[in-house]
């Protein structure tokens, strides 16, 4: 078991409380992250549906996994063998049929089908066809949307949580220091990623590396205007800047970190967006600090990206925990203006700048812990622009 | 651009032609693997909203993405601009706004809010909170479930299409090869994947490799009897069994492959185990040929597992191509009793035999193509229990 009983209890009562505060009687979540934080449950099965279920009073949730992965819930979750509830594989992409057609019938039998339920309307992989089998098949109950309560339950970590992310960021500033060697002019991209995946499951000689939730985020020459794109086969070229995106993950945790190369000279408007660029995020991250909120690091941010004149539509960070694919953001905390969500201790983040000029752009990122009094980054990393 | 434009534009009135068979004017499709087949586009921003929109009488689809990824947009797809939607940032994860209501507002303005209107309804990523913004944000719309159209449209591959995906096929035998000299007793199991991610993305000295749309699997030991388990930082243990299971990837079209290793002398059972699972497997593959169906395939197969008394409840394969995170099949054909798909030239199949005892398992699989009068084997690679 990765975490204590009592720290698993602890994440479940939390949403427990959260349920009465919102009303709810049952959640079922579909998000991959959720159902890992509240069961343990890891494996990459999340491709068909799947998902944990809360009742408002019981002492453990259920996992609900399709019959191929029960030996996997066996071993990964803390939960009794009663508690991992298992469906038939004639499920799987015969439609009409589908798992939540298994679902419909257990909370039936639990005589659950009259309650206030959660679901999680917007969580990757809880698709439509889902909620309609829900409406459909239990039209007695009272099927609402319980947001991202669980996600915010996940906002402040446990010491045992900004363990695992001090080991994630370790394999991040290795897997960095790898990408900055390995990018050179005449070198396919998909090589200097094959050294950087190395890196990232190599770890450390104590911390074995796994899977990231995003691919390493590769993007060079005109296309550091885009801010997702991945490496391809082709070489890079003297003369361009890429940007390297990428995060070590321990035991599902992940410290992401971006910065950018510059291969031969740059010309000045790239070393001058860097500099903009790093003196709002570290003028943004000093008033990372309990008490302020996520739209006073914001005001910091673009107070500097004012004063230079330089325009940025986007958020500039996000939440980060836990990660499974597609996502390392939390979907709660979003570093923007507005965002008025009051940061405490053990919040945790990405603070990422993604800058966009037409057919160029450069990126610089700091994963950022609130302390006690004020904030700490998790990665030791020089942001500057990386010239060679 | 990957491919011709003629061949995009043959995909396009194929799908175009279904959806006049279905009666649907207009189709959005959510799908990453469909968004990426008749545009072109290819970017890791799929963890939000984004979609490809077809119009039954339009010359191209729309690609809808968020304002960080038009230059990705510009860069990948064969899109005239005017074709590239993009919606603003204020819509990225700050509930209740929401990037569909951005859609809807472009279906209105085009006067489409009337038409018959397919969406995905199970497809990933296609959210029951987009489908309910649909459905409030255009009343006047007849909202129907395209079911897997596009997905169809995928089935039979071009010459283009196949050449990727030997392409894709050589990168996984050359990391399968490096998985299977990686895999030691006291080795580390992300060490083992290391060396593997660095086959994958290495590639050939002609094609490099991408990142695979399923992590590289590998349950090891007890871990055996559950199929989708990835690696930790636990060592490899003498008389423990270890499955690989992985995809070589070319321009997003994969070839999946898995194997069994067995360090040390392995138990009868097992060796047993194995070799009944490649009888099936070849004795359903014997049966891939055009006219057959996906039935056909899968009564070869289980009347081998019948001879030697073998359960087996889930279905034994899948079509394959185009892959992103989290799934490489296709949602279409399943190798499976009364799967009643015909079998054409250039369906492709991962045919995989997950085998599940209790608290141990073996497993193999190949990837296969219906040529014009049987089937062909993508990969070349030993299907034995491999004992070292």
């Amino acid at each position: 078991m990765l975490f204590s009983k009592k720290e698993y209890q602890d994440r479940l009562k939390k949403t427990q409380h959260s349920m009465q505060e919102k009303g709810l009687e049952l959640l079922i979540s579909q998000d991959t992250n959720n159902i890992n934080y509240l069961t343990g449950y890891d494996a990459w099965s999340f491709y068909y549906a799947q998902c944990v279920i809360v009742h408002v009073n019981l002492e453990e949730p259920l996992c609900f996994v399709r019959a191929q992965d029960a030996g996997g819930a066996y071993i990964k979750t803390y939960l009794k063998k009663e508690n991992i509830i298992v469906y038939d594989e004639k499920y799987i992409h015969t439609w009409p049929m589908h798992p939540y057609d298994s679902l419909v019938s257990l909370i039936k039998e639990r005589k659950w089908d009259k309650l206030n339920i959660g679901v999680e309307m917007d969580s990757h992989y809880f698709t439509a066809y889902s909620y309609e089998k829900l409406k459909k098949g239990l039209p007695n109950a009272n099927i609402t949307d319980s947001e991202r309560l669980i996600n915010w339950v996940r906002f402040l970590k446990s010491e045992a949580e900004i363990n695992l992310m001090k080991g994630a960021a370790k394999i991040s500033e290795n897997a960095m220091k790898v990408a900055m060697e390995s990018i050179n002019p005449g070198i396919r991209q998909c090589d200097a990623v094959a050294e950087i995946q190395r890196a990232l499951f190599r770890g450390t000689p104590e911390i074995g590396g796994e899977y990231a939730s995003i691919a390493v985020l590769l993007p060079t020459g005109k296309g550091t205007s885009a801010s997702h794109l991945t490496a391809t086969d082709e070489k890079f070229v003297n003369g361009e800047a890429t940007v390297v995106e990428l995060s070590g993950v321990n035991k599902r945790y992940h410290c992401p970190i971006a910065r950018t190369v510059h291969l031969g000279k740059p010309e000045q408007k790239k070393i001058d967006a860097m500099k903009a660029t790093n003196e709002a995020l570290n003028e943004g991250i000093s008033a990372a600090k309990p008490g302020n909120t996520a739209d006073d690091v914001a005001q910091k941010f673009w107070g500097v990206l004012d004063k230079y004149n330089i325009k940025k539509e986007s958020r500039t960070g996000y939440s980060i925990g836990i990660g499974y694919p597609p996502d390392w953001g939390e979907h709660t905390l979003n570093i923007s203006k507005d965002d008025k969500t009051i940061l405490k201790p053990n919040a945790c983040f990405h603070m990422i700048a993604v800058m966009q000029f037409g057919d160029w752009g450069v990126e610089a990122s700091e994963s950022v812990r609130i302390t006690d009094k004020g904030s700490e980054l998790f990665c030791n990393f020089p942001k500057d622009l990386h010239i060679k």
